[in-house]
């Protein structure tokens, strides 16, 4: 169990304030490129670049020429800056670009990814990390070919509510954790790419399960060793001809620690708890952008807790994170291992879920 | 599925005041004999006999002759009306005893309810009805045989909070219902007859997760099709040498609605939420004696619900439900059949676990 808490590593781990060396002090920062204009990246990612300290905008590749020109012009890019999908790799070329963001469709991040590892680019790619372990793989071995970084965008690890929930079961303040709820979903619009396999690689798992896949994780620090999953779908649903709608499952932990994850496209949940001998901590919402609510409970009284604002919030600390890796060489807390340890799950519950029996890790 | 949701009948449905009828009225209280002197007969039980509006305590059954004699002067009940359980089966000559309520170790709860049956008396019988299902269809058997009625005291039927749960289901407030979570448990100490299995047939699913099962079915309102189950015992832990910590299980019902359910002896739970396509209701506490709290969720907004209170609190209104049902032919809401089909489904869940497989019920 040791070696299993252990290779979680990231989270919770490094939280100290930033400690560049005397050498990289003063450096300019590193240069993102954005793969991907679409909506999380325009309106979530794009607009907190700025208020990183370790790297800044530099470049964006979008297969539409009239967004490239829309937040080219917003953001200064200059046009020689702007790639399409077709001189994508000639980022190679440019050495204002150190880092390279990948957020298109799920179907894509293996391509792209590898792309800018070939490139000579360190990679930060959106969560899931692929469509496909043996995908995963791929993108982990090209980047170590590359000898760059490869990062994947589960911002929930640099999230302080996050960490502090780590931190309290970490401390041991629920006593030893019998049981982990993890539930994240919400009502999945029709026409969107998530509802279409060849984009998305499946359906709410991939998209939304996954964070009550990967709190689970770092809420129990330790690596699953059983997994039993129940899918529920209607197909008579024009939105799930070829993704599921509902799939939830339980983990087994070495600990003994089960864990009961739900994830949905028809009904809206975003929370988690950690029960054990002595109490709980939860949160409702747990993975927002914002508006955290954390509790306890513990010696009969449950009580809220708020935090106060971080220094960096979640999407500046994950972007800041790549780069003050390239920069000081400190290890990354979500690396492509992390990734491809949550896709190996993620087949094993669609496995479990289609065979109707429980699934025993490897 | 319009089937399966009437064979639920019972809960929610009779919940419009007593309409005893003329004839009845003014008719003398039926008599209640417990069986079984044990802290919950004699804690929660006895003590609210007294509020009953159609029953009263008349005769007390135990295997122990100083319980008797202390509770037999406590009560006012007369030497002639104190049994021992060699004679147990006197009670049928004694007219003062219209109905009996078996509140003894679960591994009992078959034989006394049958020789209750036998002797011509009417059974209220504590929940899990038996240890096994074909000891509950020798229960029903014997109360029919005996043209006597076979109730389970499934208390929550008669708790106001759960009821309005149910309406609120019922009514669509939540939409359509997409995930039941029924969480119960609590940290069971050493010594008492639960953690022996020859006593409870069982852990702490045939004791306390028993609600999380029944809720879910309450709840939902339809009966499920397909059950898996992920057991943790720590067998190294002297308490759980004959019977399991902790099972948690997901059921699937015919409409889509899955159930994660959870059932604990290391720690404490007490919850349930039924999420649908529009919003959510809770409850945490859901099934305590006393302090239940509620919550809605609709249009983004959460808020508190409290009701006032009833007019007989869960443990009056399971009691005398079985006199007015006998006074007034009224259907039982929690009869023989709803506790023989917990105990079906607790069968089905033991084995999902053992066999590490879905099992898909008849």
């Amino acid at each position: 169990m040791g070696t299993r808490r252990a290779v979680l590593g990231g989270i919770g781990a490094g939280l100290a304030a930033s400690a560049l060396p005397a050498w990289a002090q003063g450096r300019r920062k590193l240069g993102y490129a954005i793969v991907g204009l679409g909506n999380y990246a325009t309106n979530q990612i794009m607009p907190r670049i700025k208020d990183c300290e370790f790297a800044e905008l530099r470049a964006l590749v979008s297969g539409t020429p009239a967004k490239l020109e829309q937040f080219g012009g917003q953001y200064g890019i200059p046009k020689t800056h702007r790639y399409s999908y077709q001189d994508y790799d000639r980022i190679r070329d440019n050495p204002d670009i150190d880092l390279v963001y990948v957020v298109l469709p799920n179907s894509m991040h293996a391509e792209y990814s590898i792309r800018a590892s070939q490139a000579g680019k360190h990679v930060l790619c959106e969560k899931p990390m692929a469509v496909s372990a043996a995908e995963c793989e791929a993108m982990i071995a090209a980047a170590r070919k590359a000898n760059r970084k490869l990062m994947i965008g589960y911002r929930c690890h640099f999230e302080p509510y996050n960490l502090h929930a780590v931190d309290l079961v970490k401390s041991g303040f629920v006593g030893r954790p019998t049981l982990i709820t993890a539930e994240h979903g919400f009502y999945a619009q029709a026409g969107q790419w998530r509802l279409s396999r060849p984009f998305s690689g499946g359906g709410s798992l991939m998209d939304i399960g996954i964070y009550s896949l990967n709190a689970a994780r770092y809420l129990a620090g330790e690596e699953p060793v059983q997994i039993s999953a129940m899918e529920s779908t209607d197909k008579r649903d024009p939105r799930f001809e070829t993704v599921e709608d509902r799939i939830d499952w339980q983990m087994r932990f070495p600990s003994g620690l089960i864990a009961n994850c739900v994830s949905s496209y028809s009904s809206g949940h975003n929370a988690y708890r950690v029960t054990g001998t002595k109490g709980w901590v939860g949160m409702e919402p747990a993975t927002p952008y914002e508006g955290h609510k954390m509790w306890t409970r513990a010696n009969g009284q449950t009580s809220a807790v708020e935090l106060l604002p971080p220094a960096k919030n979640q999407f500046v600390g994950q972007l800041d994170h790549l780069a003050e890796s390239v920069l000081t060489g400190m290890p990354l807390r979500a690396s492509g291992e992390e990734g491809l340890r949550d896709m190996r799950l993620i087949e094993a519950i669609y496995r479990s879920a289609r065979e109707g029996r429980a699934i025993t890790l490897a």
